[in-house]
């Protein structure tokens, strides 16, 4: 076993504590990566927080950093390349799904960067708040050159989320587009949406976000505590792109989806109620997203580097991971956090 | 005033009983119609039995009939000509919905053909279980020739509520439809998928309705009370037309649609609970439909004239209403009662 450190969770909500922890020997197809940077995503938080303490807990899937091991078969990498990591690191590969190129909807469920189970060793995974990774070459994504590594590592998890429901939804010039809440997931689906050609516009419970919209490339800002904007906006958006985190009612988001268009989920991933209705009313459709399959990643990070889209970021050393959830807990962050795990030794 | 003979609810639960109602004198753009025929609809069953009783109430809004007044403007139509209605008879013309040809949508909310409130004299309207109805002549259609006027009335509540997803997600030729519950409404969504092209099958509690989906011209069932019937046809349907016309989770029909497809509702409209994982999982949609404009409702009578389709019928003289309602609530019809209202005189 391959030892290295880690901010691993102790009860739910005690701090994260920096302690070793034990990688597997690389099999055939692994690679080892030196995790330099780590984005905190609230899935984070959520694990942190909820906790029980029963098992090992090690946040963190979405990063980037360096190949430092090769198992005996892998031929896509080599030593000192950089590569990125998001949140699913296996699947069956055998199931419809996974042959469509959308492994993160494996019939078998795909294994998670962490609190997932090993499919071959029955292991629980441990996150990316460490200073190595081991990991399935096949998921692990080059990082194509000129994408700071540091910025790009919220694609992985944050930027796949909405590039995944803008791209199916069919989002291209002229689509317009609403994006609810503007945080770590919001900022990027204004980006992406704004690079796809789309008309974008920000609904955000802040007004202060006019000057933050328009940096973004957005076109519009609502207000949603403006019943009189929102009431102009109905009918107005083929796609709502709802990123707000926190359980709330959709229906007034519902009601800026035009005819035939989308309102897609993927801030908050619990149940959600609808008044059929309010679908019926507009022929409007829920839907939701979360992560991506192999070739739609490959394809985003390849968009970002065209179009030089990463995320807005504060970095902060990996040991003050915890005033990082704290602060996540509050929205105080612009617009998302990534660790700098250069602080822990790789191996010791 | 013009009087007429209908069958009108009392308080909630009581039978309907023969009442003489009165009918507004024609406008410029009105016609009378003789109702021959109504569909017998849930809704109707819905409104007849939660009726407080404070305010009369005629059911009845899917129906066919000839014309017998014109109103000074009308040039649609000539005395004598078949018609048939639904169940919107007028909105503002004016708002985006109406514009865009889906008057069912219109931001005024359109006027129901019962239950509503007239746009120009603020009164409530009442249904077609009578023998006489006015109408604005826009929402009147011609019966195609060919169409038995009978089993032709549920074409314009049932027929079009089924009619809009199927067109709106696009089946044609080679898409694969699921419809779950075999009633009024899912009869007819068998039928018009199969004319449309789409491989069709039906999901039933019951495997006694093989015979029923074979001769509707569907391919195939699933017994949904089959655990291993409905692993089997997971992510199977490009669009699954739910029907069922009581409240149940539509987490197992979710199950059903495939990546990027869409569950539609149109039995049961009320409040709806879905975790949103099992709308990501697949990239799935939910939506609904019911009602529809007056290209798609026009559109439908003449596609359903060119291959022949009407729905099954029970024909009941429209003094057997309340058998009807009855037997409705029971699920007791295969699959539309329909009352032939030629036992009311048409003025009195």
């Amino acid at each position: 076993m391959r030892s290295t450190l880690s901010w691993q969770a102790g009860r739910a909500g005690a701090a994260l504590r920096r302690t070793s922890l034990l990688r597997r020997e690389l099999r055939a197809d692994d690679i080892a990566v030196r995790v330099d940077y780590c984005g905190v995503c609230h899935t984070d938080l959520h694990a942190v927080r909820t906790h029980t303490g029963d098992a090992p807990l090690v946040p963190g899937h979405e990063f980037t950093g360096v190949v430092t091991g090769l198992g005996r078969e892998v031929t896509r990498f080599a030593l000192g390349d950089q590569v990125a990591v998001g949140n699913i690191v296996d699947s069956c590969g055998e199931c419809a799904m996974c042959q469509a190129g959308q492994e993160n909807f494996c019939h078998e469920f795909p294994t998670l960067t962490y609190g997932g189970t090993d499919r071959h060793d029955g292991t629980s995974t441990l996150g990316a708040f460490s200073r190595e990774y081991v990991v399935r070459d096949e998921f692990a994504y080059p990082l194509p050159a000129g994408l700071d590594p540091a910025a790009a590592a919220p694609l992985m998890c944050a930027g796949i989320t909405v590039w995944e429901p803008l791209r199916a939804l069919g989002v291209g010039p002229g689509a317009r587009v609403a994006v609810a809440g503007l945080g770590g997931l919001g900022h990027l689906a204004v980006k992406l949406a704004v690079a796809l050609g789309a008309e974008t516009t920000v609904v955000s419970r802040s007004a202060g976000k006019a000057g933050d919209t328009r940096r973004l490339g957005g076109h519009d800002l609502i207000v949603s505590a403006d019943q009189r904007q929102m009431a102009a906006a109905r009918d107005r958006f083929d796609v709502v792109i709802d990123t707000i985190a926190v359980p709330h009612d959709v229906a007034p988001y519902l009601k800026l989806v035009a005819l035939d268009g989308t309102l897609s989920l993927v801030g908050h991933l619990g149940a959600v109620t609808v008044q059929a209705t309010d679908l019926l009313i507009g022929r409007k459709k829920l839907s939701s997203a979360g992560s991506g399959g192999r070739p739609a990643t490959a394809a985003m990070l390849e968009f970002c580097a065209r179009h030089g889209i990463t995320a807005d970021i504060e970095l902060l050393p990996s040991a003050r991971v915890n005033e990082a959830l704290d602060r996540l807990a509050r929205n105080d962050v612009r617009y998302r956090f990534v660790l700098d795990l250069s602080d822990l030794p790789q191996n010791r």
